[in-house]
């Protein structure tokens, strides 16, 4: 690790996970103005002098932190066995004076950023995720960590689904691939996303599209293929998910979409940690692809 | 499942995971005098006609419930590959009525119970842990569930890999195969074991050897390969686990066992992740061959 860095990291904690190294940091972001926890996961490939390792990005969904992912996927798994690192920031400011929904709802304020740049009142000071996870993080983790930036993803689940579509597909340049387990595709238009945009972007109009992943789409093509796998058992499908809106666009538009919907799986980690290998593959065969 | 049956089992929750059925039932438990919670996967070869299959009880650490070892571990994968039903039992009863330790500590009572029989005041109503795990929910188990009951292992971590150590010793009819991660070997000699054994047997005497997997080693030889699975950085390592004494002692008397020191791993579940899919094989070969 750089010792001279213009961003310091404090270490949090450090355990060792399938032979790599699971990491937690906390730094002051320029961008939150607060300080900021992410958790990353070095596989022992990244000890070897020179490594250069691909980096995937994973944002987690309404009420989750850097950690749910960390301890509930069983992602160093695979991360280990193709050499991959994996960076996962927490949903939200946090910390003195970073404001929470006065009503105390989970689905906006602390652990429910929607990856969104706020520009309402009392939100615009911190709720700055959408810059954080595609600018100032990446700076960061490229500066101490052995990434290849040429061959950076994301993905991410239900809100960090969201998060991941959005933010992929409006950074091409930065992240090169993207998916998704059960994401809000359409936030300006279902219950969640309306109310979280309502809050941190004011009334419904352009605001809201840039994050959006189905308006996106319908403006602009995507420069990656798109994975997304769905739990056909998972009680927001119907009501906030809407994944069918989404298949049908990239059908109309024949833009490239692996779209699996398996039965009788839910909206929790136990869906996420069964299919999380293949969704590493798939990284690696678009990362390594465009490299 | 068997619909009449005389343990009424009532279901808290089902997800599918790796093709099989996590599921989370309640009951009235007769030797805590309380309802008690257990987790259990079905692996996808469980839904097969006439299906019988090994099954792992799995024994978790001080402030645990039935659910960190099921959402931290990532044991599904290998539960499914191998064909495995596992079963997780909560550490303490809980519940209106059941005392817990009146300063509050972490290491005597709720999430506690150290897989004892308490003969003390206020803990001997309802803390009788060893007669829960190694007879009551057992029966329950092969009443409600497709196992094997000639091929049922045993495994556990700290305080549970303590009391897979003691209720696969001298149980073993019932329990074929035993590991643990980071076992407590010797409560009799160690601050947690001393302060839980007082607290639940009374003053140190003959009572306490019955939970010590160290003294049961030396008056009994073990029926089955030990595997005990050790991570070298592990804080607790030195005041509470000594697993050392156990080596030594199989040593001595040439008892077989099976131990793994893995430098730089901590105490917590990314270690047991990492290597969790080693004792599903063990146990496999250790069952397969007595049956």
């Amino acid at each position: 690790m750089n010792t001279t860095t213009q961003s310091p990291l404090q270490q949090i904690s450090e355990s060792l996970s399938f032979a790599g190294r699971q990491l937690r940091f906390q730094h002051a972001s320029s961008c939150c103005q607060c300080d900021m926890t992410f958790s990353i996961y070095l596989p022992p490939q990244a000890e070897e002098s020179g490594a250069r390792l691909p980096v995937l990005y994973w944002l987690s969904g309404l009420t989750c932190t850097d950690e749910n992912f960390v301890q509930k996927s069983g992602f160093q798994r695979y991360a280990a066995q193709h050499g991959v690192i994996v960076v996962a920031p927490d949903t939200s400011p946090r910390g003195e004076g970073v404001p929470d929904d006065p009503d105390g709802s989970w689905d906006i304020g602390l652990g429910a950023g929607f990856y969104v740049n706020a520009t309402q009142e009392p939100w615009r000071t911190h709720y700055h995720m959408y810059d954080y996870v595609s600018a100032e993080l990446p700076e960061i983790i490229a500066e101490h960590f052995p990434v290849d930036t040429a061959r950076q993803g994301i993905f991410g689940h239900s809100m960090g689904g969201h998060g991941a579509l959005v933010i992929g597909l409006r950074n091409p340049d930065c992240f090169r691939s993207i998916s998704a387990f059960a994401p809000i595709v359409n936030p300006a238009n279902c219950p969640w996303g309306q109310k979280a945009l309502g809050y941190y972007l004011g009334e419904a109009g352009r605001a809201w599209n840039d994050y959006d992943a189905l308006a996106l789409l319908e403006e602009h093509q995507p420069q990656c293929m798109i994975k997304i796998d769905q739990g056909g058992a998972d009680s927001f499908l119907e009501a906030q998910l809407h994944p069918e809106r989404l298949v049908q666009l990239c059908q109309n538009k024949r833009y490239p979409l692996e779209y699996h919907l398996y039965p009788g799986y839910d909206h929790s980690y136990f869906f996420i940690a069964s299919f999380i290998g293949s969704h590493f593959q798939f990284h690696l065969e678009q990362l390594n692809q465009s490299a």
